[in-house]
């Protein structure tokens, strides 16, 4: 494959010029947990974290087994869980909203189990971003959260007189359903705190 | 901070114009293990992989304690090991040593648990990248491992009558070093065997 037209520059080398690593402030504006019987999570003021992600939550475990996610694998075979926590934006998540015509998409409906405000795009981060929180906690982060009918029915369930919300939301929610993450270090999760955002160097790659 | 000149283009809606998926073939040249007194590993026809890593292999275990790598944590710290196996490519530790003036840097003098040929820049595969093998192990691409001075004394140590072959490894095997990978299935991996490289989307992230 030839680098097409919309990649980066290359150096005098012929290397692709890389995008440097950034760094900036954001905010945990919300914590949720999945401990009850279904999928919901509901608000809790701060989440103790370990490396096997939230205890008590459904989605906790150095492994989880495969789903539909990863297909290549026999279904429930024991699999590295780098998808612990669930993390969104209340813009991302008003702007699905607004693609449905619905008045509002809340976190809990979908699961999550952070709301972090202050970051542009945080579906697109890149994998590998670490987030370092003011309770020592620091998650990294595996990549984009790609939208299922799951918590599209999850939706659906509000809102009674729209149908088919659960196909619609699949479509609408692409790129900004959040992100999945793994914990790299033990910590607290305190709503309300800050977090200090670190995007690794950047490169496209082709073979 | 807005997209530099050298970032991809954008679509209609002004979103980053992503690269697609790429999937190719690659092949398993050798497998090594570091379960001797120090840092070097030794060839052995195949290994067998948990989710915990090479078991017997210094590098193995769900988790590391923190070190120079990552000096934003306490030395010390458990934190989540994202770093369980190292891969290199021929060509590239060819380059090292042309760079070097030596007539090779082997694999297992740097720690190297596999060697892969044919991928092009081996070392700039994108984090997130999976790896799958004949045996059914497949790993996940944690990222680049950043040559350090202990690599290179053993490089160093190959030639005696060079002096200082420790730093200019680290100047020399910037970007060639090859990759760390965590285990994200179970399995064998097996010398001399097929790999297929399953890359994910690209985009370059601003904020």
């Amino acid at each position: 494959m030839t680098v097409p037209s919309n990649s980066p520059g290359a150096d005098l080398f012929g290397e692709p010029v890389p995008l440097p690593p950034q760094r900036f402030e954001a905010r945990l504006a919300g914590t949720l947990i999945a401990d009850g019987a279904g999928f919901e999570t509901r608000a809790v003021p701060s989440l103790s974290v370990t490396l096997e992600g939230v205890p008590g939550d459904r989605h906790a475990g150095h492994a989880r087994p495969a789903d539909s996610r990863v297909p290549w694998y026999p279904r429930g075979t024991p699999i590295r869980n780098a998808r612990q926590l669930s993390i969104v934006a209340p813009d991302e998540l008003a702007e699905i909203a607004r693609r449905l015509g619905v008045p509002e998409v809340r976190p809990e409906w979908i699961g999550a189990n952070l709301v972090i405000e202050g970051v542009s795009r945080l579906t697109r981060l890149p994998p590998g971003t670490r987030l370092h929180f003011a309770g020592g906690a620091a998650l990294a982060v595996e990549g984009e959260n790609a939208p299922c009918r799951h918590a599209g029915r999850a939706v659906g369930d509000h809102f009674p007189s729209q149908e088919e919300l659960d196909l619609a939301f699949v479509r609408a929610a692409k790129g900004l359903r959040g992100l999945v993450a793994w914990v790299e270090r033990a910590g607290d999760l305190l709503a309300g705190t800050g977090i200090d955002v670190r995007v690794p160097e950047q490169r496209l790659w082709t073979c």
